[in-house]
């Protein structure tokens, strides 16, 4: 199976995995995962090592990593979100002394999230233990929010060929749209509509992959008229605390009442999280909404096949 | 027996518990749980797991709350003192939204402190997984805490029917004296004897349920006059680096030789810690001083026997 | 075993081990420890719990004693490195009180990083439950640090008589030279040349010591005159973000290819990491260098020696 696993044993950049992998390998393995989380974990890890080496917090990813090791039977021997203080000075070449130190205590697996973007890369480079990158800086990657993305939308509509997909928000910043747009570079008759504020644009490096894998794609300022057209509506965060009070001046961003009753009834509303108020309260309730249900259980199940993947490729 | 429970399986206030619950069954457990802890401890929540979401820093409750899992055999599968960096943005809403994230990965129990007052109640209106309040903020409740204390002048006493009990310091903001009065309201005979700067008297909500409760409570500013008088003296911790400074321009707070001298040979001096300088070091040694030692013994086994009640009711 | 190890079963300054225990116990139990890392661990230390009580961030060293206690089968029960917020206010007093608490909860060992000078001190006068210093404040010490770098030279040379070694850097800062020094002060015939600014030379309270103990030393101000000499080159981390450009005024203390050029081919470079720019990165690739290398590993072996002797002695 890891054969077909570009890049394997490191979790780097979204783009690394095939379409091949992606429907044959990891999507059914995610589902086992979920069999082994219903029946309240496993063994399969046993004796198996993950340090967590954050420097910066993140507890939602750091719990969903965490969560996936233990519903597997395998241990977390160290955990930090202070994992800054190693790197007093000049930081890629402490990183790569962290990243050597780290791998002589042979741990099976580093999850690692770095401040700056191309934090887990450089570590996959000088580590011979495996790297899975939980996020790096702006603009950065999330490879493994792009999994659970990809699975959440491949859950509900059975393939992601023909997909429209609108993207809105703080795009220039946001990792999670980043990473998911690369990944569905490698799906057929995709169609992304960014919506966002003039100064918050898509960057044009993923605009230049995407053209270059024949992804439509379109930007806007007014999710009303995108909200209709869409499979799924992809919210982001503000960025700042002001971002979204800011948006509204430049057009219509949230996603409230209005635009679920512009929404198709077979769409669905998703968000990375946190949320600031780009989704309103009273939209949590509508069966479209899958941000604090059946996303964050992908969550757990794509971190989980990673981590199965990655430790145990043969069982 | 957790019919006898109110409010479980959540612990959120002190008052939620009954006379009847607080003697025939918490206290009895708490007991059975010295003897587990004696025995360097037990598997009974073996497969349990416990999430500490702490929205800030509180090593001494995180531990007590964590030791208390390990001696049942139950796993912390994660821990944080971080939680503030999930609630980017409007408060109650998202700490609904980080309580619904967290029980789609089904811990056994959720271990929260939070920063605003009504943190653990509003947990609790959206989590099916159960909640236990390791304190909220100012002027709010820590439940565990007050049962606790509750034991210990139990242990110490045979009984609360009676009691005379000095509340000395910052009453006004202190949890603890907060969650214990709140208790003390279930039993019969109960004096309590505020003393404190003018400027940090006891809320009046709390003195509304007292006279509600029929507790008979004074007001003073000299615990030399109310040393002699009670079963327990109660000392809380100023608030501010310099509040105990201010504080003897007021009246006269300090636990010192002068009042260990005073206070009748029975008594006790309880303290929530950590402690500043309201208690003297010399007190230290006095055998009535317990809260080095049996107050923490309490606290222990008060979670304990908690964890157990939330975890394995029936065995 | 035991009786042979002086102070024990506190681990709080390094010139509580005697020379005797360093040759004979310490450093074949090390060797053990070698081989049950490279065994993937053991279950030696099954039941047993650790607490690491770390009152600033100390990711390394804190890495490593949990890597340790993990590999031995122990359990690392409670972690924290905001262990300061217990300490609001007069601090000596308080860390009394922190280790009186958790004495109560009963842990087999506690590793503590102290921010003030005497804690560990401090801490092991009142504990019942074991004490392992993990560093305290400038200018203090750092006892297992001076073990590991003493096994990673002794594993090397086969002795420590007749060392010849140069300290470099920020020397009236550095705990880890300084615990070294007196660690050397054990054998015959070591000479140290200490090689620093003026402003940053090796305080007189370890000079002193050296004199007491028949240690030749010198100081210089330029690595380049030294290098040729030594068995050992141990650089240290200049202490403040300039502090290198500011050294460089003063004298020549970088170890770079022009140091390295004028090495023995049998010396070895070390450094207690984190790294700033004091070593160049083209040093890491010559076999002179382990500080990324064994003298991470001599960390682990030392970290689980100490906990074998303390925690299952007669084993």
């Amino acid at each position: 199976m890891g054969t077909k696993f570009e890049g394997f044993p490191n979790v780097i950049y979204a783009q690394q995995f095939s379409r091949i992998f992606l429907e044959k390998y990891f999507l059914p393995l995610t589902d086992e995962m979920q069999v082994l989380f219903e029946n309240r974990g496993c063994e399969l890890l046993r004796g198996k090592r993950m340090i967590s080496f954050f420097y910066q917090p993140s507890t939602r990813t750091r719990m969903s990593f965490e969560m996936a090791m233990d519903y597997l039977g395998g241990k977390v021997v160290f955990s930090t979100e202070n994992a800054r203080e190693f790197s007093s000075g000049a930081k890629g070449e402490t990183l790569m002394d962290t990243i050597n130190v780290i791998n002589r205590y042979r741990p099976d697996v580093i999850v690692i999230r770095y401040d700056h973007k191309i934090g887990a890369e450089l570590a996959a480079k000088v580590s011979h233990v495996p790297i899975i990158n939980a996020g790096d800086r702006k603009p950065g990657q999330h490879p493994t929010q792009a999994l659970l993305d990809w699975r959440t939308i491949f859950k509900h509509r059975g393939e992601i060929d023909g997909l429209k997909i609108a993207m809105v928000g703080d795009l220039d910043k946001g990792r999670t749209v980043r990473s998911l747009s690369y990944l569905l570079g490698k799906f057929k008759g995709v169609k992304i509509y960014f919506v966002s504020p003039p100064n918050t644009r898509m960057g044009s490096d993923v605009k230049r992959y995407l053209r270059r894998h024949n992804v439509e794609f379109t930007e806007s300022t007014d999710l009303r008229k995108i909200a209709p057209l869409v499979d799924v509506v992809y919210q982001t965060r503000a960025q700042t605390e002001c971002g979204t009070i800011i948006n509204r001046k430049h057009g219509y961003f949230i996603v409230d009442k209005t635009i679920l009753d512009l929404m198709r009834t077979d769409a669905i509303i998703m968000h990375p999280l946190p949320r600031v108020d780009e989704i309103t309260v009273e939209v949590d309730s509508d069966p479209r909404a899958v941000y604090l249900t059946k996303q964050i259980d992908s969550g757990l199940f794509t971190r989980m096949a990673l981590l199965k993947m990655i430790l145990s490729p043969k069982s």
